[in-house]
């Protein structure tokens, strides 16, 4: 009896043992689908394809084939440039007779990279060496009466050196502070008329290296511009940017689709003028055969050109298009819960439908609580 | 009787025909919309609601007002920098007596790009000549006792020329190679405080534009800073930078939001040492009356400003708000989630709840198969 | 009567209103769960377990371990870039004898930014003035028979200066036109081989600064790369490129996970060659004991490197660990969605469960409309 009642305990403990793993096995491979209410509103059900159909549409013509959703993109290209202008150009200045202008005395600096200046206009002052005159009367803090108004050993406030304590006599007109500086001070007087007006003519060659690393694709392209053209392009005419300088932007940019033949993905460039008024100074130095350091002090106007370069190329994958099909499906949500506020609350069975979706379920109550 | 039936058989066919592609229609037409079970169950309900409460503040305060994500936004606006240093400093050189130094001496490059190093300290070596000079003793490879210390024709490792084979006497107290260079060498020893001490008051001008194309939004913003400012902005005392020499990092950042008028859109500055210990070194060239070709060489310490702009604008425009909409729906679905496991699995009446979330189908079993 | 009526209605008025505030409340507290209909599918429910585990192992294992999806990342650094160039190089030029290139004569710009050119091989024009002479027989342009040849006042198309109207004798092979420019023209021969051929052994010292201002984190890295290596790196062979220049950029990734110490971040260096042919020219101006203006002109060929740094430094937090965890709930989504098809179309009892989850909802029919 005993032996009897143990096989039968383990045979009952087996299966029940066995039932509660078989139990916890099948209810891990139950597969739960939600319910629907299949209702037979034509309204309702024709807005929802009209809907369906609007985001298909969507997916379809503005993700796929206008923003070309379909293609992996790389937007951080390699890039080189390198530019070289050319040109000649003859100057009269007032020091310096007939000047000739080539490339390596025009284009500061010379070495050819994306970002350059070219001088249009200047003011050259010949011959400065280290000693005392008088400063330049278009210096407001220069300009002065009796010593007084030059304390010694102060610099002039937007001048060209530093005050000895004298007033002294500039020309026949003005009386400035005697500075130590580098002597004589430049005449700040700007031609009327751009030094270089002929370097509307220069040709400015663009060598514009791209290089995709995602995709393995290199493109070179090699434009040549005239200065005038770019000039204009940027809204601008060349004679006024050239007498008292600019800046100009060089914008090129590359959008590939690599899903075409290479040789149509050529960049575009555009134009823009940043900055009316743009000079700098600069200096040559000399010995001469008395031993004295002495220099040439340039003020050069001119326009600078900055070249930046921005590319993207995209070529088919398949993880965009499921990123973009997955957006689709959550726009379709969407599209359901408009259909559900129409067919809940205004159509004219609405009541009828809202009993319908929403099942009452209530717990049986206990004696012990209330269903809170 | 054959036409009669051929009759019926048209009108059956049409009829099922009709009946085919009405179905057809119909199931095209009918609307699903998802069921569900209505619990009155007061505290998951409560619980429901402060979540969806929760969502609702976290995108009308953070993701709306905090973040602006009403705003479409243009992070690569076009920009451009132009400097302009002003200031006078005398130095006091042992070779050179005294000397002024204004912007065309101490800016290098002189072009007012976004940047530009000020020089505060330098060792010169005026009238340098190629020939024949013992090397400097500063360099170890350059130390010798013997001419076999110096092999013919082998470059000084991190010298100034190529060994000629002697071993010369550099001063009574050092013997070095005798080199092939540019004679004499440089004598590599530092001012003990910076020559341009005065520099630290030198004003800097920065004029930079910030055009948003996305917007056709342009701005410039012209400030002026005085070099020791920006030093103790950067965190470092001008003193310590200038003997040596460093690199300081401006930051110029937009952040224009242009649904607000566009004047209170001004640029944000801040100052960053990058780098402590800057030098390099540099050559004028000359000719003198003997036709000899020499250089005065110039190892110039000083500070390297790298001026950087980064800009960002936005404006009101209807898809990110659609968009922050739809992650808002999303973290709604969440929130179901949540609200679900506490109704199943936590409440008191879990069990009742499950079996009316998960209604059981289960599909006739045939005599052949059993339901797997 | 009428007080009793009164308060009955309060009465009824109160209770209903509470009943209406009553009902409203219970309405905003329910709760609605979705429905579901329990299938004991075997096939489908591990299918669908199946996907479950496909995206919690894309979730664990792509996102998290490989892409790093918890980490808040951080890719647009403050970086900065000081480069040192060492070495000597003899060179034996025709006119000039033998000469020897330190540092202050080979790399222009002199100021070690991340973008600078090392002379490999030149043309120089010693002695140039401004006056007439004849063009070089190189110009097309200038290729002239008699004087009618050349217009006088016009510039030589990619030439050297201005027409006067002569066409003269350039050697005795050769007639082209007198032009006025800097004389005598430059002969534009290359040496066969480049002159600075030592500078293959030069060394370049790039001291590079990376600051990750979200993480507060910063890292200089410092290492020496001697030119030879750099040049065949980039896939090309120094004497190959000195000959007639060209460019290399040198790319610095930092990539830094910075859940891990520090130490561990290190950058990666790669050399890309962009361009074949680089040269440009420049001139030094002298003046000489008669007061003439004249210069020297040089055609440098050789190797500009383009130092560029980009960077992403990546840390731990939990908004990236709620942004991944709530893609995959998306996808878990799509995962339902391919059951159901399974289920609703495959199975062979799909029409069963067609109509399990489909419950129909058929509003009872008005004798004025039928339902549309």
């Amino acid at each position: 009896m005993g032996a009897a009642m143990g096989a039968a305990m383990r045979e009952a403990l087996g299966a029940a043992m066995g039932t509660a793993v078989g139990a916890a096995c099948r209810g891990l491979l139950d597969y739960k689908t939600a319910k629907f209410a299949l209702t037979r509103n034509r309204r309702v059900g024709l807005l929802h394809r009209l809907l369906q159909l609007g985001v298909l549409g969507y997916l379809l013509g503005w993700v796929f084939l206008v923003k070309k959703g379909y293609q992996e993109t790389d937007s951080a290209p390699r890039v080189s440039v390198i530019t070289k202008l050319k040109g000649i150009s003859v100057t009269e200045v007032k020091d310096a007779g007939n000047r000739l202008w080539d490339v390596a005395d025009y284009v500061k600096p010379p070495q050819g990279e994306n970002t350059f200046f070219l001088v249009t206009n200047l003011i050259i002052t010949t011959k400065q060496a280290q000693g005392t005159c008088p400063e330049s009367p278009s210096v407001l803090d220069g300009i002065c009466r009796e010593d007084a108004d030059c304390p010694v050993g102060n610099p002039v406030v937007r001048g060209n050196g530093i005050k000895t304590g004298k007033c002294v006599m500039f020309n026949t007109t003005h009386s400035t502070c005697e500075i130590y500086s580098w002597c004589p001070v430049e005449n700040d007087t700007l031609p009327r008329k751009p030094l270089l007006a002929e370097a509307e003519n220069f040709t400015l060659f663009i060598k514009n290296n791209v290089n995709f690393t995602k995709f393995n694709f290199s493109n070179p392209f090699c434009p040549v511009f005239r200065i005038r053209d770019m000039v204009e392009a940027a809204g601008e005419t060349f004679g006024n940017l050239a007498l008292l300088g600019g800046s100009i932007g060089v914008y090129i940019k590359w959008d590939c689709d690599l899903d075409h033949p290479a040789a149509l993905c050529q960049p575009q460039y555009s134009f823009s003028l940043q900055d009316r008024n743009y000079n700098f100074r600069t200096a040559s130095y000399y010995w001469d055969p008395q031993k004295r350091h002495y220099r040439s002090l340039l003020k050069l106007y001119g326009i600078r050109f900055d070249i930046s370069v921005h590319g993207q190329a995209g070529k088919f994958s398949i993880i965009p298009v499921a990123v973009s099909l997955g957006a689709s499906i959550a726009l379709l949500g969407a599209v359901t819960v408009v259909c559900d506020l129409v067919l809940l609350y205004l159509d004219s069975k609405a009541d009828f439908y809202r009993k319908e979706k929403f099942e009452e379920a209530k717990p049986p109550k206990d004696k012990a609580e209330a269903s809170v």
